[in-house]
């Protein structure tokens, strides 16, 4: 049995988790595989790791360690959408080795042209790693459900985020002091924009959608809006209603009038039913649900982050690579994938949260009911909470159901009405 | 590219949609794959079906197709241990094809036997939709999760059992009631025997269980309680203390102080906690939940059985096939699997909720709570519902944790007890 060489670029959680794994010998690796770690390379070559890597030759160069005849397959843990990443990604494949990478910004921006690349010269790339960590959604959409029609798609895809919503209803902090405390317990970067502006589940759910429907939504176009404005009093609100807020990324494919296929999707925070599955994905959890043609709607749930789960989804590449798998990598033929696809924003009727801060004074209210009436958007549950220290109140409106696109010109007259003092939250309700 | 020929044999409710799809072209099967409908066998030839099949050749003995030149991979969707599925699913291996089929209670039986032969021959033998239905479950242990050491797993396996337990608090019906209606509405078959006893569940966790751990418990030693005792009373009173009863396949591994592994492995209702994803699903779905070292805890829900979810599988199982694709059907060597392996019920420190019923009579509560006493087993809570006309009362007990083995011998003091007049309730709390 010619044994298989890996190479692995990074050596930060994810990588060191992965070559302390392929040393030590996981499951399967002995009896039916044989496979070895051949080349390293990090920042720092003597930094005290859990993995003695000495024996390991070591590149100063992660590209110059695609270009060695000693290595079958690359992996890439270095992140980033351009630089280095980048450059070995392409190299890897141009040198004819397999790739293996868990670099969602990378993938949801170069992946169709290194798909290409793979296909082109029947080479292993696969990415298992890059959306929700341990679940092995890619392998579900792409070999589990092959046979179906993937309609919609929706997914709890960024740990740091849903942490922070969790532990503020569950500590009854506020989003900063909940983020200081994430970032001091490693759970957020210090730059936590990524993560809770809803890029990174932006990233995934390119690729996700790529996978489902041949096509990566444009991040340009893409409409994301993150968790920054959700308050504490937002999340108690909700909770009282019977609601969890979560951050999701939702796309659907929908044919319009002409029969062409139109793709929705946005990034952003929804109230979730308690007794819907979603809502009970808690902490740095992820969950995707798929809606497909025939198997109907299968939702998977696990660790979406994570030294331990993210190897496991990288070496579970490892070992498809080892057995000769070798499939089409968004599971249908890279050329017809549509990259920078423009998307609208997922928009339907729904019913929907809306929070104002208003100055406590006569006529407000009367002014925002007149709103209302004006665009025909009826109310099915209202809060008034006033604060008589500074004359403000906030008001919680719960909508009955109404079309997205009139509520969002309710809005524009709404901000611009005398003793609106914020900008209101709105959020929809899931259902 | 040289076509799949495929051969059905069983055109029930999966085999004719399997056979429609296949003749009406699903995704991937054009653009990837030239996969053909080459042989079909069915009780009748001629009955009116969704697909037409003048023109595929057809079988009247199933077995004669596995001796067709023409066919490269016989599906098997006839059912049943032994008799002409068993001569179908043997013959088929013995004649070079590839093997694929949904038939849970010949892979508990012969799945490893079959495995021996795949495996020495070097031919395709995969069995997706034998579990689960439209889940990929197999896929997710096999492959997803291939590099994990799996600990333990939860199932929701029985979409008959878990339909009725749902309808009863749904439509607050007794179970006599529901299970007439499921009947009528297809959902329990006329014996439902299978699936309210837990044996179907126990054929699925014993397939899981193969995948999991390489052990196959023997299904006459295996722990199986059904659902036909848990009365509308017991539902009403789990919902009331905040949980819901679910029929769970449990299988769990640990080491034993000689550290030899023990497998665990019980069919049975638990209640389930309110705020738990697995109480959340109801209705025909199935769940299984996968706990990993690596991956940590892994969750997937979906429809469990049904034409169309459980035709996915049979055409994933396909498509793998044309892709080339041929991994060990446990993912390990089949002549490593024990089978008919003995194993312990799953018992351990649980609360526990008893259901009694007496008669309404002096000394009967002092009894039972002596007992109670001299166990030192304690009541975390009590309800006495008493029945004047006809002179008895219903205790509920919720216990506070106790070891599994202890309350079963206050048990059989319990059942001895004069005024005790129905065998107790007792289920499980899950944590």
């Amino acid at each position: 049995m010619k044994p298989i060489r890996i190479g692995i670029a990074g050596l930060g959680n994810v990588g060191e988790e992965v070559a302390y794994q392929l040393i030590k010998g996981f499951r399967v690796q002995n009896d039916q595989f044989q496979i070895e770690l051949h080349g390293v390379s990090a920042k720092s070559k003597d930094k005290k790791r859990k993995v003695n890597i000495k024996n390991i030759p070591f590149f100063d160069d992660p590209v110059a360690m695609s270009h060695s005849p000693d290595i079958d397959v690359i992996v890439e843990l270095i992140g980033g959408d351009d630089g280095v990443a980048k450059d070995l990604c392409f190299s890897s494949l141009q040198n004819k080795k397999g790739l293996i990478t868990a670099n969602k910004a990378l993938i949801a921006k170069y992946g169709k042209e290194l798909a290409e690349i793979a296909e082109n010269d029947n080479l292993f790339f696969s990415f298992e790693a890059s959306v929700a960590g341990g679940i092995p959604i890619l392998k579900l959409i792409r070999e589990g459900l092959i046979v179906n029609e993937i309609t919609k798609l929706t997914g709890i895809l960024n740990g740091t985020a849903n942490y922070i919503l969790s532990e503020m209803e569950l500590t009854e902090k506020n989003f900063d002091e909940v983020l200081s405390d994430a970032q001091k317990k490693g759970y957020a970067e210090a730059d936590p924009s990524f993560d809770i502006d809803g890029i990174d589940a932006a990233h995934k759910t390119i690729i996700l959608s790529g996978l489902a429907y041949g096509k990566m939504p444009n991040i340009n176009n893409l409409a994301i809006k993150g968790i920054r404005n959700i308050s504490l009093n937002d999340i108690k609100y909700c909770s009282e209603l019977g609601y969890k807020i979560k951050l999701l990324g939702n796309s659907l494919v929908t044919k319009n009038e002409d029969n062409e296929e139109e793709l929705f999707c946005s990034i952003e925070p929804w109230l979730i039913p308690k007794n819907f599955g979603l809502s009970n994905v808690s902490g740095v959890l992820n969950a995707v649900q798929v809606q497909s043609s025939l198997a109907g709607s299968v939702m998977i749930t696990g660790a979406g982050a994570g030294g331990k789960p993210t190897a496991s989804a990288v070496l579970a590449d490892i070992v498809d690579f080892a057995n000769g798998t070798n499939l089409l990598s968004f599971g249908r033929s890279s050329f017809e994938i549509k990259n920078n696809y423009n998307t609208k924003a997922y928009v339907d009727k729904f019913r929907f949260y809306l929070r104002l801060n208003v100055i406590d004074k006569s006529g407000v209210l009367a002014n925002l009911t007149s709103i209302f009436k004006d665009h025909e958007l009826s109310i099915e549950s209202f809060i008034q909470k006033s604060n008589h220290e500074d004359k403000t109140a906030e008001l919680v409106i719960i909508t009955h159901e109404a079309d997205k696109l009139i509520l969002d010109k309710a809005l524009i007259s709404i901000i611009k009405l005398d003793g609106v003092i914020a900008e209101p939250v709105c959020l929809s309700i899931y259902s």
